[in-house]
This record gives C-alpha cells, sequence and structure tokens, in this order.
C-alpha cells in the first residue's frame, strides 16, 4: 500500500489534519442537503484556512463564489474533501490527483461493496492513486474533523454540535455515523478530543496510517478506533508500535465478537479460532487495549493512559473506597465476572486508616458510609490506600452527594490523584458536572459499573506491543499441500517436538515382530488427512497377530469409505499414556500473518471454544500465559488431587509449533497436533498425530 | 414473618405510602446532618398530610414545633420515620408500637449486621413487632419515597432533586443509595417512579411484603428491584405470582454474579450450584426479569412489560432498522453475545418495503443509511417491518439526528409504536431529549447497546411465573442421614429411574458364580459417601476371581484410607456401558427450598461450571430446556456425526429427582446420581451411583 510519491507521516498528517486551504467538490447550496454541511460547519466554526467551494452548475454555493473546478482555484489546495455523487466523486478524484492535491477525502459510496461496477470504480480509484500519488480517505468517509483547528471537514449531522469540546484524544472509525456519537457523549461527560477521522473503506489511506500521521502532534494524547473489521494489519501495528514508543495510548471496540465464525477448516484450529478471535490476539499483540462497551471506550482511555503494562503472572490487585455500599458492590461484582478481584487493605493499611481517623470496618470494601461525605475522611482514606503497596489501582466510588455537591465529593478524589498509584471513579447518580470535574481533574472517571470494570480489565490486560516476526508475503491459507504424517513428525522433529515412535511399512510388508506393544496402525498418505473417518485407524494393537488384523481392515475400510483412494503404506506407531489431552495448531491468517493455537483438543473443546490463542511465534512465558487461559488445562494442573500434567513441555512444544512462523523451508500454511499427549509432570509430551501444510 | 396483628397488603400500602400523617421521630435541626432531611424535603414538597416533628430536646425543629414523644401527638400517626441513633430509635419503635402506630421506617444501623450486641436489638426489635403489631421497614432503611403524593420521607440525599419525575414503575431496594440513583439517571432519560422504597435489613417487613403491599395501587404499573440477597423468598415468590396475576411486570438486578460460591458439600451438587445461581433460578421461577447491567434495570421496565412470555422451544427473533449501520451492528453484536439472533426480513418483507418505496439491500440489518433519515422513510419501514410476522420484536436504531432533530428522527418511531408487535429503540448519539420524547411516547428505549441488548434478552426470558410446590418447614441442608447406596436405589426405583442392576453381599460370603460380567464392586455403607477417595470401588471385574480379589483389596482399602471404618457389605453391580454420562442433583436450598440440577459430570463440567439448575419439581418440557442449557450435552445430540444419546430418558430421569421436592416420606434434603450413564438415543439412562441424605 502507500501510493508511490503520496505523503505520509507528519507530512500527510499536515495536509489531512492542518490544511491552510480546502476544496469542498460538489458542496450543495441546499443546507437541507448532507452535501451542504461542510462548508455551513466550516464557516460556524470559523475555520481560519481557506475554503474553496467547488460546483460546477453553480455561480455561489451558500452565498460564496463557487469555483467550476479544482483546476481553476488560485492555488492547489492541500486537502479537498469531495461530497459529490459516485461517479463525479470518482473524476474529481483524479482531477484532484493531476492537479497535485496531496490528499482528498471521499464521501460517496458504491465502490468494493457495491458489486462488479463499484469493483470497477475502486480499481480505477487505486489507479488514480498509483499514477498520482493522491491519497485517499474513504470512499465512504463522512469526513475528518480536527477540533483545535475548528477545521470540520465533514457531512455528519453531529457536528452541528454548537460547541466542541477540545481534547487530547484522536479518534479513527470504520463507522462514519459513530465519529459523531462519540463527539456528543464525550461531550457529556465534559471529554473533548483532539480529531476525528471517519476512515470508510480504507481504499488507500488505512485506518493505521491515518493515525500514524498524527503521531508527532502534540495536541493528540492517545487513540480511540472503532473497527468494525481488521483490514491493513500491518499498518495498524507500526502504527500501534509507534504510538507505545511515544507514551500515546491506544484503547480500540471491535464489532464482530458474537460471530460463530465456525467456517470448516482442514484443521480444528479454524473452526476455533475465528475471526475476531485472531482480531482479539492481533489488537493484544499490538498492545492495544480492547473493550467491549460503548462507554468503556469513551471513558477508558484516560485510564488506560495511566495503568502500567501488564506484568507475567502478576494478577492486579484493586482496592475501593466508598461512601455507598450497593454502588461499590456493583463495581467489584463486575470485576469479578471479569476476573479481577477486589481486595480489602491490609492489616498495616487499616491501622494507618485508624491512624487518620478514618472508621473502617474490615471487609473487601473500604466502606466510609454516609458518614464518609466529608473531604476529610474521602481524603485521608484515599491518602493511604494510595501509599498502600497492595494496590495497583484505587477505585473511589462516589454517591449522591456528586450529583448535589460535586465539590464535596469530587474535590477530595481530584486532590488525591496525581501520586504514583493510578485513581479511578465510578460515579454512582447521573452527575455530569462531577465526571466533566474528575475529568477536567485527570481522573479516569466512568458512568457506569460496567463500563468501570471493562476499561479496568481492557487496561490491565494491555502488553508490551512486540514487533512483527518477519512475514512472508502471500504465505495465506489458501492452497498448498498436504505432507504425510512420517514428514510431518520430521518437521516436528527439527522444532524439537517430541511425538510418538512410529515406523512406515508398505501396507503388503508390515513386520510385526519386535515391536513394543500396544501399538496403533494409521493409513499414511498425504491424501487422507483425516484418517478416523474413513476407517484408517486402529488403536489398542495388542500383538503382531491383531496388528495384522488391523492392516487387513484398513487395506479393505479405506477404499471403501473413499472410493479411488489407495492405501500403500501404514504407520505404526507405538500408543502413548498421559494424564491429559491437548490439541496445538497453527495456521497463518490472510490479515494479521501466522497465529498459534492451543486447546485442550476433544469435542467438549470445540463445544466451549476453550482455546488461547496468539500471534506466532511465542516465547515460553506466552506460552505459559496460553496454558492458564485454557480453563481444561486446570484439570491437569493437580485440580482436585489429580495427577498433575507436563505442562511446562506443553509450553515448550507451543512455542516449538509457533516457530514456524520463522521457518524458511518448507513455509508451512497450516499445522495442527492433534492430540498430544500429555503425560505427567517431568515425563514430558508426546504428538501422536499430526498435519501439516506446506505451500 | 407477619406481625400477628399487623397490617398487610393494601391496608399496609396505605399507611406505609398515603399515611395522612407522619411522624419524624429524631429529627434534627441542624440542616447540615442527615437527620434533618425528611422534614426539609416533606416541607419542600408540600406533602398533603399532616407531618409531626418529635424531638425530646427541642421546643423546635426547622422552625416548627417539636413534640416531645410519639405518645404525645394529638393524634397517632400513620406511618413514623426513627431518624434517631441505634438505642433510642429501638425506644422509638417500642413507643410507637404501644401507641399503635401501625407502620414504622427506622434509618438506624446496629442491629443483626453488628455482632452479638447488635443480634440483641434485632431480637428485641422482633419482639416489639410480635408484641405489638407494629409492622416495620427496615433497620438501616433510608426511607419510603411516594412520588405522586409527594411523600419523602427519606434521608437520602438524591431527594434533594428539585423535580422528581412521576411515572408508574415501583421500585424497591436493598441498597438505599441506589434508590437516590435510580431517581436522578431514570430523570436524565424522562423516566420517572411512582414511589421508592429502600427496604433495609428486612427484619420485618420483606422486599416481597412491601411491593405486595402496593398491588391495588391504580399508579403503580411495574416493580424494579435492587437485590444484593435472597431474603423471604416465599414472600416474593407471592408478591411475584400476584403481580403476574395483575399484568404487572417485575424486572431485577441482583448482585453476586461474581461470587465463586464453591463452598464444600457432600454432593458436587452444592459446588457447581452457588447462591447466585440459586437465586437467578428462582428469579426466573417467579416470572422476574433479571438484568446485568444498571442501565437495562433503569431502562428495561417497559420492554419487559411489552414482550410477550418466552414460549417454549421458540427462540426470539428480532429485526433491526436503522440509519447508521455502525450502531446497529453494535446492537446486533451485544444480542449475538447474549444467544439472540438478528435477522433479515424475509423475500415476502423486502417486497413490501419496495412497494413503500424504502430501498433497503438484503441483509441482517434494514440500512436505511443516511437517506432514511426521513419521517416517511422511517415510518415506511417501520411498519411494513411491524407487519411482518418473521419478527417478535423490532428495534429502531436511531443516528445523530436524534440528538439535532429528535422530532425528524423518533417522531416516526413513536408514530409507529402501539400496534401487535414491540417496538424498541436505541439512540445512538448522546440525546436525553429524544430518549425522553421515546419514554413519554411509550417506546422502550435505550442509551447503550449493551443495556439494549441486556433488557431484551432478559424480557425475552421471561417465564410464566409457578406458584411454589408444597414446603415443608425446616428442610434444609443440615444435618440428616446417609441413605446407603442400595437404599437410595430402592428411592430411584419408586422415581421411576432405572439404575444398573446390583446385589449387596457380606463382605466374607461374596458369591462371584452366575453374575453377568464385567462387574463393579463396591463398598457398601452409609458411613462412607465418597467410595472411590478411600479405595472402596473396582470396576471392570471380568471373573469371579478377580471379583473375589477385588473385595479383599476393598476390605483392606478402605480401613487404611479410613481408620474405624468397617466394611460389612459390598455391592457387586453390573457395568453399564453408554454414549455418555451426566449428573442430576437435587437439594433443599435454605431460601428458595428444592432445587435440581444437571450436568454433564466429570471435572470439566465443574472447571466450566456447565449446569443448568431449576427449581423443584419440573416437568418434561423444563427437563428438556435444562439439557439444552448444558453445552456439553451437544455431543450427545448427533455433534459431528457421532452417536447420539438418550437425552428425551435423562429429561425423565431429571423429571423423577425433581419429584423429590413433593415426595413426602422419605424427607430427602439432598440427592445427586453421579454418573448417569446415557444410552444411545431409545436405550434409556442408568444410575451407577446414587447418593441421598434424608431427614
Amino acid at each position: 500500500m502507500g501510493a508511490r510519491n503520496g505523503l505520509t507521516g507528519a507530512a500527510l498528517g499536515a495536509r489531512l489534519l492542518r490544511p491552510r486551504s480546502v476544496a469542498l467538490v460538489g458542496v450543495s447550496d441546499d443546507l437541507a442537503k448532507t452535501a451542504a454541511r461542510p462548508l455551513h460547519y466550516l464557516r460556524r466554526s470559523a475555520f481560519a484556512g481557506r475554503v474553496y467551494p467547488v460546483n460546477p452548475n453553480r455561480d455561489t454555493v451558500q452565498g460564496e463564489k463557487a469555483w467550476p473546478s479544482v483546476e481553476s482555484l488560485p492555488e492547489v489546495p492541500d486537502h479537498a474533501y469531495i461530497v459529490a455523487p459516485t461517479e463525479a466523486a470518482l473524476a474529481a478524484v483524479e482531477q484532484c490527483g493531476r492537479a497535485g492535491v496531496p490528499v482528498v477525502t471521499v464521501l460517496a459510496a458504491g465502490f468494493g461493496e457495491s458489486g462488479p461496477a463499484g469493483e470497477a470504480r475502486e480499481a480505477r480509484l487505486r489507479g488514480i492513486v498509483a499514477a498520482t500519488g493522491v491519497r485517499v480517505v474513504g470512499p465512504s468517509s463522512l469526513g475528518v474533523v480536527n477540533v483545535h483547528e475548528r477545521l470540520l471537514l465533514t457531512a455528519n449531522a453531529a457536528f452541528a454540535e454548537p460547541e466542541l469540546p477540545a481534547g487530547s484524544t484522536f479518534v479513527a472509525s470504520h463507522s462514519g455515523s459513530l465519529i459523531g456519537a462519540l463527539v456528543s457523549r464525550g461531550k457529556a461527560r465534559g471529554l473533548g478530543f483532539a480529531g476525528l477521522v471517519s476512515v470508510g473503506n480504507e481504499v488507500d489511506l488505512s485506518i493505521g496510517e491515518i493515525c500514524a500521521a498524527t503521531l508527532d502532534d502534540p495536541a493528540v494524547g492517545g487513540y480511540l478506533l472503532f473497527l468494525e473489521t481488521m483490514r491493513h494489519a500491518d499498518r495498524l501495528r507500526e502504527f500501534a508500535l509507534a504510538a507505545a514508543a511515544r507514551g500515546k495510548p491506544v484503547i480500540a471496540y471491535k464489532l464482530g465478537r458474537s460471530a460463530a465464525a465456525a467456517e470448516l477448516a482442514v484443521s480444528h484450529t479454524g473452526a476455533l479460532a475465528g475471526e475476531d478471535d485472531v482480531a482479539g490476539a492481533f489488537l493484544r499483540d499490538c498492545g492495544i487495549a480492547r473493550v467491549e462497551t460503548i462507554d468503556a471506550l469513551i471513558e477508558g482511555l484516560p485510564l488506560v493512559a495511566r495503568l502500567p503494562l501488564a506484568r507475567r503472572g502478576h494478577a492486579p490487585r484493586v482496592g475501593v473506597v466508598t461512601t455507598t455500599g450497593g454502588g461499590a458492590a456493583m463495581v467489584v461484582d463486575q470485576l469479578g465476572v471479569r476476573g479481577i478481584a477486589v481486595q480489602g487493605p491490609s492489616a498495616e493499611t487499616l491501622e494507618r486508616l485508624a491512624q487518620a481517623k478514618v472508621a473502617v470496618a474490615p471487609g473487601r470494601i473500604v466502606d466510609l458510609t454516609l458518614a464518609g461525605t466529608r473531604y476529610e475522611v474521602m481524603k485521608g482514606a484515599l491518602d493511604v490506600l494510595l501509599a498502600a503497596p497492595e494496590f495497583d489501582l484505587v477505585v473511589a466510588v462516589a454517591g449522591s452527594s456528586a450529583r448535589y455537591q460535586p465539590q464535596l465529593a469530587v474535590r477530595p478524589v481530584i486532590d488525591s490523584a496525581g501520586g504514583g498509584k493510578p485513581l479511578a471513579a465510578f460515579v454512582v447518580p447521573e452527575a455530569p458536572q462531577a465526571l466533566a470535574m474528575l475529568a477536567e481533574g485527570g481522573v479516569p472517571a466512568f458512568r457506569t459499573p460496567e463500563s468501570c470494570a471493562d476499561a479496568i480489565a481492557a487496561a490491565f490486560s494491555r502488553h508490551e506491543p512486540r514487533a512483527a516476526p518477519p512475514r512472508r508475503s502471500g504465505v495465506t491459507g489458501g492452497g498448498g499441500r498436504l505432507m504425510d504424517e512420517l514428514e510431518a513428525y520430521a518437521l516436528l522433529h527439527r522444532l524439537d517436538i517430541a511425538h510418538a515412535p512410529a515406523r512406515a511399512f508398505p501396507v503388503d510388508r508390515v513386520d510385526g515382530a519386535g515391536l513394543a506393544y500396544p501399538v496403533a496402525v494409521k493409513v499414511l498418505s498425504a491424501d487422507i488427512p483425516h484418517k478416523t473417518d474413513v476407517g484408517g485407524v486402529v488403536l489398542g494393537i495388542r500383538d503382531a497377530d491383531a496388528l495384522a488384523d488391523a492392516v487387513a481392515q484398513i487395506a479393505r475400510e479405506v477404499p471403501a469409505h473413499r472410493p479411488g483412494a489407495k492405501v500403500e503404506r501404514v504407520l505404526v506407531q507405538a500408543m502413548a499414556r498421559g494424564v491429559g489431552e491437548a490439541l496445538v495448531g497453527y495456521r497463518v491468517d490472510p490479515q494479521v500473518g501466522p497465529v498459534v493455537m492451543l486447546a485442550a483438543g476433544g469435542v467438549l473443546t470445540e463445544i466451549y471454544r476453550d482455546r488461547s490463542l496468539r500471534l506466532a511465534p511465542v516465547d515460553l512465558e506466552t506460552a505459559r500465559e496460553m496454558i492458564a487461559e485454557v480453563k481444561a488445562f486446570r484439570a491437569l494442573a493437580g485440580y482436585r488431587g489429580k495427577p498433575a500434567g507436563d505442562l511446562e513441555a506443553l509450553a515448550h512444544a507451543v512455542v516449538g509449533l509457533s516457530q514456524l512462523a520463522i521457518v524458511a523451508d518448507p513455509v508451512v500454511i497450516e499445522a495442527e497436533m492433534n492430540p498430544v499427549i500429555v503425560r505427567e509432570a517431568g515425563q514430558g509430551i508426546v504428538a501422536v498425530d499430526a498435519l501439516v501444510k506446506v505451500r
């Protein structure tokens, strides 16, 4: 991506968001029309740059001179917003490109999403980009807004909003309407924005590139993304890494959580790792905090900015102080649902509270009761709790007084903030003034217990972003050739993953003497990936006679199930016993690249969708995290006195398979070990089946 | 419960919520004090009844004459709010009782929750109630409010609110502070209340009795409950049944979802069915819609009132129409997460939309796009969708125009409502005016996609409430005696539940001849519930010699594991094979009574907490629902070509065990069949172990 001579980075950002001159192509004189809005907004906001209405059909638009074309303008504008209908828009992009306009934003729909005619238009648009170097936002973009610059280059009805509060958050959204909703919802709680871009279909400029263009803008302190899909993942990762390097946090809401995404694939890995799961793993890998609620998206960034990155093996510890038990209990409950335990103060902290004359009954919540609705009580309690080593975060829950006496209820919270320990607030009543005061005072504040807990959970699970592994272009799930099981084992061996000893025989010359029984026998063929389904596997064979019978059975059954299939060779393999099983999968996702998946295997794993997914390769610590995320493996961790499995060896196997992401030869598209037998602790694991697809 | 001569029902409701005269005992002259608030509020609201400040230490309070005691008043007040400190409050309740005051509400804390001294006070309070017939709200009650009557008998700071909007919803809450939050949050979106009661500790009047007292109040159209715990379940059920009979819906939020509640019990049923799960089953049994978010609690009742009760075997069908794709997609996603599928219009409906000149691309959402922000387009689309037979509910999603032109965006929605088909709205921007207009216009409206989906899911899962089964007093989990396995099987036999054939032998006279091998042998003793843990079980015995060995082993192992345990008898049982296993449990919960639980059994069931719970007894339809709720049983429903299990026979076994709730002899406290072997479809089930505890 990226047009050949097109602008990128800060130079792009300057024209995109701080243009000295803009053209509005196709702008309407009729204020009732969407295409009239940008000019109306720019004039009302008193944008300081030069604005050129372009409309070949009129002499004036909204009382201003209208220019017949972009070429006729007295200068080449920095940025053109094209609000003309589809075909005219395409012509206008071409004009702009030829005229040397560096950035255009296109409102019209009717491109790639609209069947063959739309696809042809999209191809034409790409051609213009490639030929002229013009950078395009959209199509289907509701526009670009820079609040600080009063640049309202948008057709979104929401920007009729009389006063847009300015802030330091930059918004990029696949949904154009959402940028409007974010503005009004943010305003209602005292949260403003630096800029907002409706990125549309990302035919040229992707959400990642657009955000990256603002990275060095001192007015931008963090990013809020509304994602409908996952496109141009590499650009998004580049941006996320650069943002992290500058200490600018990124929060995202992504649609698609409910998609069943159980499309059939050659391996189970496909069914278990749906599109949204892969996107989730990708966002995590990029250090982007993903929230699940719209309120947390709006309110969460200040908290994300203040919480440290997740520390491995460290469960976050949250303390809660309140004047209203019921309100605090809602937050505790919602945190608990998300796996975050609220804990009470230590004996030392209780002692210090007593010294500060704060009366508190021991318990999980520091409940000051109604008596705590006094500045000095709340301030005293917060000062002690924020100094206590047992908390990573303190949440202050404010009751009704936050609505009626915000100075009283909220001032001590603001005055306590700013120390080393993060502090957040949940306000139980409807109290927009208190929320705005808290926002102003730098305290992350939440209007529902759900958004509070959602943002806390998302912020605590944010990891250091990771550079993309070297990516081999074109390595996706399509096409490819299957290895037979013996080849697959050889590959596992290179990755230092043990498999059960196995020996191949021509089907008519199986020698059962000298084998260590019991064994399994399986048809050996790269053409038959699902051996069990075609009668190609016999397990638990106890002697040579039984082996001969089994081989004969396989030779009979497989062609019966799959006419035309030839059984030429069989694999005889030692039966492995263990205390549990696992499934380890690897595949190359077309958007985000190599991923590794771990599950317990078996029918229940699919039913519960109990698995852990990461971008590959992973290190040992990450593999251990993955094991901890798969609930079924608790049964192998000494659950209720059962023997523990060798989960450490399993972690090594996960690391091993994930290394396929950096193996140059062969180029593996998809791999799966199912099952991996997990033996008792200290005795390792062995793969007893493997499926590998190479380019 | 219920004092001997105390008021109940409508007579109670009249004194509690429409008193002609009230006394404020312990009211303060100092407006900064909590105890000053009720008088201040009552005067400011211009409450029409007579108000008597009672304060023995002052001649006047807040400029009014103060009476020295309740006895000194010129009349016996209908309702006294006692805002004095704990000890004085107790004395005041006694005075009120003797003076014949029918209802008192007590603010003070310091009763049952406060250790032995508090318990003694609570006992004294109960004594007063029993002796005098006074009815008590609280203690720890922040008060009683009737908005229509301007009765602000409350110490809650939130009622400083200048104008309380009136509505038809009656609120009862364990949390006193929450009633204030509900008022301000409701007001912000145009939702008012009929009355609000902080029920406190429910030492006398329970939440159920208080609500029941308002059932015939025509100003009350529905109920909103905030529950911190589950007390007086019988009263709550009585109320819920009566409310349903009057067509008055009930919505509830209950704290405690996150409580692990994995306390050890004699059976697994205890560990799997935590307190909150039992409460959830109880609320469901009462036909109470339980929501999970605070916004849905506030916004959900109008929707609950309009949606029909859940129909068995009918998955709800929701249609979505929008002018903003991104906003609608959030609702679709959130519904999907809750298992509710949004579906697109049928071909016929698309045809009718076209006839109505509404242009829509086929898809899951009816997306009118920006072009649909016109009255006639949205109205036309809604009229067609609301007439379409394929939808149980239509959700209209309004975009930015809801904020700037609510008449345009929201009027067609209001004008379309009122037909037979339920209609709800989600408003994407911050748009309090649109929300208020929708509320006024009778359209259930939601401010977040999460609350919208939460309320829809809760409303659709509401069942016809059920009368309580006959309850035997004192039948709870404590104490009791275990049956031995043979006795337990005899009981199962009476319930028409099959078990694997089993025969008891004295341990020294086991006759292995003539048995149908393979068999299992187990120690048979009512003193040893967990036989496997003490080496008391040997499975898969193939002949008489092995049986003799196994018996000897058991005779040796059991006393070794449990010194003092005597092995006198063993049970020899046919080994049963099937395609799956289940766990069916029964126990009598101290609050809600008999419950029946179904799980798949095994370690993973506990890890995933994959189970279904209902109040017992259940009918066959309910048992089938329970099977459908346990995810693991999908593996027995012909999943991926595996043999299907006899789930119908399992349903009958669930029904059978649940009948213990109405078996008079023996009185069973707890029972568990674990495992039940599920055979292939048509071949039934057999219990192969059973644990029964009787009074």
